[in-house]
């Protein structure tokens, strides 16, 4: 099955999950497109009502508007009954990398803000160690200083072999930064070999350099994972209540 | 002596310490102007050759371009050679809190990339415990969902007495939220005993809220402080090699 029926499959089955009256995190990104285009669709048909949704980027805004879906924010509704988002990767305790899509500020605060995570991907996004696809987990910086946080960061991994950073530009335009939604830029970190090491205390590193906003970690936030195999069957990750992931 | 003058005595004695050939950073505030002022004096009269200032906000570029001091920044110098700027308040310990004026993050940005950072203060800024002038400690929050961040700083300090916060905002315009130079928005903290607990501790767990940018405590950052004395004397507080604190 090609990777996009996938996405379908697994945003679907997230979709089920959705019950009238909830309060909706709306996730960003291609995986997550699906599971938009599928509850704007329930929610014409009748199926779902009285559903609100807080979306995690001004795309995903848009396109929210566009299917039907009610929107609110975080002031009006500080509590989520369900989130539902892409990731770029998971690994085997849930933990997850985000924000290829640029919006992992909005992500982790309306996703932490959530009684239930539910992440939705196809099986070539799990990881044995965050960073171990090679592609990049993004951290969202100042403008002001960009090139001296970027210092920083790369100062915090230099004993890392295979690391290296990269501010991220344009497509097309390797002079123009990348802008996010809080009109910040990202610097993309790379780890060849994954990320070793208490991932917690990483975070806490990352996030104690100046000019740094936020990171594309997302530890422990995740409270299940639908994941579509290449073979057309799901595989569901959960947590448990005493934190163990089961898997069915 | 009146308060502004003994703003000057302490911002000339930090200006003594300047020698030609120096990258500087230039602080923000009241009694900053007064170094700005006399290190523009004092290279006008070709006393001090070769000197640049980083300036730590677009008010005090304007203010070090009016009276000549030629400017750069982090990125053409990573290394700064001393930073000389006010505090609100200063502890035992030689930390601050700062960032009343609203530029917190490139002060801790420019001031933290220093050998030296010389703080000059009238002896009423000088506190035994952080929050303990009953002023705020600010935290520099991204707009998007400021009023949820602000929850959960709430609930981050809800259990201690004396507790409280509030957007920081215009003089004269309730409805109007204060903006920083990275068009970000302020949380103003306040405590009406102090700080207490474990300082790092408790701005680990500040910088972990999604949101949150930075904060005005400065811990470990001021290698000296110059206070002067309502009797018009000076007093100098001086961080030494092993940590230990001398006065003198």
């Amino acid at each position: 099955m090609a990777q996009d029926d996938l996405k379908r499959i697994a945003a679907h089955r997230a979709v089920d999950l959705v019950e009238s009256g909830m309060v909706l995190g709306l996730g960003t990104g291609s995986t997550a497109v699906h599971a938009l285009d599928r509850l704007g669709e329930l929610i014409r048909r009748g199926v779902l009502r009285d559903i609100v949704g807080i979306p995690t980027s001004k795309k995903t805004e848009a396109h929210a508007r566009s299917v039907g879906i009610p929107l609110t924010d975080l002031n009006a509704n500080p509590v989520v009954d369900l989130s539902i988002d892409g990731a770029d990767e998971v690994d085997p305790h849930l933990n997850l990398v985000k924000g290829r899509g640029g919006s992992l500020l909005r992500e982790k605060m309306i996703e932490g803000a959530s009684r239930r995570f539910v992440v939705i991907v196809d099986e070539t996004k799990m990881v044995n160690r965050l960073g171990g696809s090679g592609l990049a987990v993004p951290v969202e910086v100042i403008p002001f200083g960009w090139n001296f946080t970027m210092g920083k960061l790369r100062r915090l991994f230099d004993h890392v072999e295979g690391f290296d950073l990269k501010l991220r530009t344009e497509a097309g335009d390797e002079k123009a930064p990348s802008v996010t939604d809080n009109s910040n830029y990202v610097v993309d970190l790379f780890f060849e070999n994954g990320i070793r090491g208490d991932l917690e205390e990483i975070s806490d590193a990352i996030l104690k350099i100046v000019g740094v906003v936020e990171h594309g970690m997302f530890l422990g936030l995740a409270t299940s994972v639908i994941i579509a195999r290449k073979d057309g069957g799901v595989t569901v990750m959960k947590k448990e209540a005493d934190g163990k992931i089961m898997a069915g």
